[in-house]
This record gives structure tokens, sequence and C-alpha cells, in this order.
């Protein structure tokens, strides 16, 4: 095995609904972010990994993205990869700059994410969403829904109501089907939902660079508007728009450029699909992290997973193994997952308050943690910040996610 | 340094305009071929890389193309990632794909490329070369290419021939400026341009898997329409469809499965455009590629090089240092690129002849060189196959192309 592999530096821009931003901008600023947050210049970076997954699909620019919008930063002359992976697709940037150190082709990259997904036109936001999914059986599916809907409407029962941030029901009704077979099977309840929606939407009042920063009761969640029975909006993550990024670099390169706040990454894994429905991608993908890290539960400090809804966060604690299956609601209510719990889950406020720009999302996921374990976190710093770790789900096909990564981390200073 | 990486499998199917294919079939077909070639099966593969650029353009796909794709084709349960770098996507995946050997974290990956470019719909099929350049900047220059024309109509004179292939006289435009530059300072001739596409067209006679198969002289070449003064439209690379792969494996991986068709990878080289205008990414990328080879040009039997047109192959020489400056098309006017010259370039036919599904291309490459290493090319079979060379280029932004790679490969057997 190649070198070990640090984290440096990190940079996120204000998450939140730009119109009049785009994505040469955000990738200037975040550069410009990453950059100063450990004194390093843009010829210091030997070669990047870009993530963004609505560029094409909003203005047709397609094919080189990194390179367009890294040229318009001010970074070029180097090696960029494009990568793509639905809401998994920053994470899989790191995880490719992570890779080339390890192999030893370069001593310091640069993961980046930059998305923008709010847009006036609710038909693209749609497509965006169908795009991680498989579009023909995506369309058959949504074709099922309407028809159930007009029944609904025939019947003269209530019409399932549609999500009014932008569209993105499909994916919702999928969490909610979910949610509903847990209650079922595990006396799970919504109130559990809640509290896990409460929290994250607190935690992110703590976080400058989240996009909503207002404080949100259980009841408060409860009462409002149901996207898709048990998730109400306040349970769902927001359309949006942001860019994150990591410069990532060698032994070597560490020992050139000496840096307290460095943040080791005790393991990069990258997992897909299921060949079997029985099959789990995250239990796969967390054993085989635990594994590299030689590394068990406890020693984890501080999480963030991908809380696409606030039933994604209970999914995401039972698949990782932090708790028996049925109870990822139950530790919430005990509050074993609030800032000041036993595991501090989603300090940030998580794709449901923090955001979710989707192609920059697993990217603010490693911004936080690395925040977390060098104790800057400020108001919503976790007490126990020494080892961390990021759940970060792409897309659906087949029986399982499309994509899974999961990373490491840990403060070495 | 990680293991040495082998190609063990190569596979490729028919090259051409195929209205009636999707990306689907495609997928399964090259992978059943890929698999084949190797007598491996589906299982053996621990991960992908999937290269495509249009999917999303031209039908939504987006985000998680290689999953639903490899999905389709009986391939699931493993990492996959989504890798875009326009005209040189698909060496950028097998890149990704020799890198992740490299770096221990698996023995045996796939990388493949599936494009389906043709397309009825002539605007999409523009959009999607000018997705390889800066979208913002290229819908600039497209007006002031039309204003050009305009003025040439109201002056009376010949206005510029577009490509009537699909409409990516764009980048023609481009590739015949620099062959109109060459021209005048070094003497070159429209003839040279036009012995390299007759050479490249009968090269594709004795490829039953290229997209064209007739044979052309260079009286036809020249006599064929202007795209783009001096380019005809048998020097320049026509839109199709089509898929490549690869199988990359480690050393342990070629112990436990002995294969002395297998075709060591000495060299995988991902270069990215340009600081400054001076600056040449082709000899840089050369350079680092002959430096991890440790050898120089004459160690090279055969090549692939990026023909998108006629004088792409010229370029390219001189870049890569196989000829002077200025002598590009001399060497190929003298037969040492011939099939039984000095040096065959682009046996295969190259872009211009065998074809150029974007996305698949570069993967293209591969598979010619690996049969021309293990000497199962028939017809077309070079007389010296120990150490070939492929150089790929990809889109376009600032002051050089955005990806360029360069692979160096050696027989083993």
């Amino acid at each position: 095995m190649g070198s070990d592999v640090y984290i440096i530096g990190v940079g996120m821009i204000k998450f939140g609904k730009f119109l009049e931003r785009g994505i040469k901008d955000m990738t200037k600023e975040v550069l410009d972010g990453v950059l100063r947050d450990c004194s390093l210049t843009r010829d210091d970076i030997e070669a990047a990994w870009f993530s963004n997954t609505t560029w094409g699909l909003y203005s047709f620019q397609h094919s080189i993205r990194g390179q367009v919008a890294l040229t318009a930063g001010g970074l070029q002359g180097i090696p960029v990869t494009n990568v793509e992976n639905a809401c998994a697709s920053a994470s899989t940037a790191l995880h490719g700059a992570w890779s080339a150190i390890k192999a030893e082709l370069y001593d310091c990259t640069l993961a980046v994410g930059v998305e923008k997904q709010h847009n006036e036109d609710r038909v693209k936001v749609m497509q965006s969403f169908s795009a991680a999914t498989d579009v023909e059986e995506m369309a058959q599916r949504m074709s099922r829904i309407r028809m159930e809907e007009q029944k609904a409407r025939e019947k003269g029962t209530k019409a399932p109501r549609q999500d009014e941030q932008g569209g993105h029901s499909a994916f919702m009704d999928f969490y909610a089907a979910g949610a509903r077979s847990h209650m079922k099977a595990y006396g799970s309840t919504q109130r559990q939902l809640a509290v896990i929606a409460a929290k994250n939407h607190n935690n992110s009042t703590m976080n400058p660079l989240a996009q909503y920063t207002f404080p949100q009761t259980v009841e408060q969640v409860l009462n409002d508007y149901v996207v898709s029975y048990p998730l109400t909006r306040a349970m769902c993550a927001p359309i949006g728009d942001g860019a994150a990024a990591a410069i990532v670099c060698s032994e070597d390169f560490l020992k050139k450029h000496p840096n307290s706040r460095a943040v080791k990454i005790l393991a990069s894994v990258l997992e897909g699909g299921s060949r079997t429905g029985s099959d789990n991608i995250v239990e796969r993908a967390a054993k085989k992290a635990f594994d590299k890290a030689s590394l068990g539960h406890n020693d984890i400090d501080v999480m963030e997973v991908h809380d696409a809804t606030a039933f994604g966060e209970v999914s995401a604690m039972e698949s990782l193994g932090f708790c028996p299956r049925g109870e990822g609601g139950v530790i919430a209510e005990k509050g074993d997952t609030a800032l000041d719990g036993k595991i501090p889950v989603n300090p940030s406020g998580g794709l449901i308050s923090r955001g979710h720009p989707i192609g920059a999302s697993g990217l603010a996921q490693i911004y936080e943690l690395v925040t977390q374990l060098r104790g800057e976190a400020g108001q919503r710093q976790v007490k126990r910040h020494h080892i961390a770790m990021t759940h970060n789900a792409g897309g659906t096909v087949g029986a399982g996610e499309a994509a899974m990564t999961i990373h490491i981390l840990e403060k070495t200073g």
C-alpha cells in the first residue's frame, strides 16, 4: 500500500438557492477558499477530480465540466477527471483524489464539487432527480404514481402531496415507502423522524454556511405539510446550489508543508449496487471501511450521514451498525445522536438543513468533519473529535443504491 | 509504486450509425465480448470505470450512467465511477481502472466506453460537440462564424462549407485553422493530409469492426467536398455509435489466471490543459509517458493517434516527437506511417475511418493495439509488434486540449 493520505485543506461556500450564481463563479470562490485554508497556491495542485450533476442538463455543459469551471477559477494545466455518481458524486471525486495519491501518481490533489440545481424550470429539476435512476424505469414509475393520484381523485380520497420544493417526489416516495415498512416492522414512529429533522435543523442554526439556519421544533416538523407520508417537508433535503472542496496530500507533501490541522484519511471506500435484494450495500461498505481503518463503531466520535430524508438517517445508522435494526429512530429520541449525545450525527445540519446541492454534498460532509476534527466548529463543536465518519449515497438502480461512499477521518494535530 | 498492471481482455463492437441501438444493448454486447476474450465472468470484475458523453444530452440519463448501463448488461454490485473527458473519456476510464490497481485497491477492474452520438436531431449532435468546449465561449465563436458566412454571402464569395456529417464544423474549423498555419509555416500540403486520410481509410478496409470499410485513393480524398479548407470530408472523423472495453489486472491476478495474450501497461498518463499558450500538452504528456516507461521513440512499433482530422495525425506525430516540426505530413508521404512503414500509425483506420464514437474511442485505440501486440490483427497485422502507444485528446479550453492521455503497452507472451 502506498503513502498515507491527508486532507490538508477544506473549503465550502454558503449553500442556498442562487438564481444569479453560476458554476464558474462558485468554483472560483470555493477554490480561493480551500487554498486559503491551507496556505497553498494553485501551482501546488497536481491534479483535480471535479464533481457536478446538472451543468450538462441545465446548460449543455457536458464532457469537460471540470476543465471549464477550473479554468474560469484560474486553475489550468493539470489533469482533470470529471466524475459523476448522483448524490455521491463529490465523495467519489474525493475517492479519486485519494486513490491517485495511494497509487503514488501525485503528492497533492484537489477534489471539488460544484452544483447549481435550483432552477425556475421545474421540469429540469425533476429531470435532474430522474437522472439519478434508470430514467426509462423512472418514467414508468412516475406514470404509475400519476395513475394512482388520478384514481385517488376519482374516488374522492386525498391524493399524495407533491413536494413543492421542486418535484423530487419520486425519491421522496422511495424513502417514504422505506419509512412505512420500517414503522410496520419495528413500531418506529413518525415522531422519531421529526426528532431527527428537528435535531438537524437546530444544528444548522449554528452553521453559517448552511442553506437553512432557522430552528424547527419537533411539533413544527410534524405540522409541516406531508410530502409523502410519513415524511413532511422539514424531514426532506431541499434543492439548492453550492460548492465544497478538499485538498488531499501524501505524507511526503505534508512533511514539506507541515500542517497541524491536517486530517488523516483512514479509509476511503466506494461501493456499488447490489447483486441481490438481500445484499446491503451500506453494510458492505461499512465493513470494508472499518476493516481498512482497523477500527470499530465505538471509535467513531462524530458522523455525517446521508439524510436525504430523516428516514435516510434512521436507515444509515442501522445499516452502518451503530444500532440494532429498528432502533435508528429510538437512538435519536434518546438523544444519542444530538450534538451533545454519545455519537453526534449530522452536526452540520445534514442534507436536510445544511442543504444538498447534489454534486457538492459529499464534500460538504468532509468539510464539516474536518472542521469538527480540528476543533474549529464553533458553537456546533462536538466534544469528542478524534475520529469521524461520513456516509454518502448516490442514485438507485436495481436492488440498491447505485453508489455508496464511506470515509473515516482521524485528527492528527 | 504498486503492482505492474496488465490488460488481459479487450472488447469492441462494430462501429457505425445505429439509430435502432441503445447504450444498454451496446454495453451488454461489449461486456460479453471483453469477458469472452479473457475467459472471465462478471463475478471476476471488482470495480468499473464507465465512459460516455451523450446519454445525458440525448436521453436525460446523467448521474449514474455506468450503473444503469452495466446493470442492464448483467453487471451489478461493484463500485462504478462515471467519468467524462470529451473525446478522451474512454482512455480516462482506462487510466482510472489502471490507477486503482496501482493503488492496490483491486486486482481486476473494467474500463468501458459506450457512445450513441448519431442522432437524427442535428441540433443535439452539434450540442454534443459544443459540450467538449466552454459552451459559453463556443456560442460566441459560432456566432462569429455565422457572421463571417453572412458577410461572404453578401460579398458574393463562397461561404465556408458546413460538415454534412452532423455539424461538428466548429471543431473542424479549429483543426483546419491549425492546418492552414502549418502549411504557411512549413510548406506542408493538402496532399499530405490526403495521404494520411487515404492510408487510414485503406487500413480500415481490413478492420471488420470499423465504421467505414471502403478504400479511398488520395485523389478521392482530395476530391471529396471541403468541410473547412484544407480539410475534406474524407479527412474528418465521422459521427457514430459504438462501444469498447478493457479488463485490467494486477500481477497477482495474472499469476492466478495465466494468460499468454496479456499486455503490460508500461505507462498511463493523463494530462490537462495548458497554463500558457507556449506550453504544449502533448509534449508534456509524451515526456511523462516515455519517462515512466523508460523508453524512447525508437522503441515504439505501432501507434494509434487522435486523428479527429488528418491534421490531428500530423500534429500528434510532431508533438509526440516522432518527427521534427513541420514533417508530420512528410513522413506520411514517405510511407513511414503506413502499415508496412517504419512506424505504422492508425492501423485500425483511426478516428477518421474506424470511427470516433466519442465516449468509446479511446478504448477502441486500446482494442486495436492489444490486438496488434497479440499478433491477432489478421490482414492489417503490423510486422514489429512488441511495444505500442496510444494518443487520445479530449475537448478544448483555454490554451490547449482539455484532456490528453497517452498509454504505452508491451507484449508479454
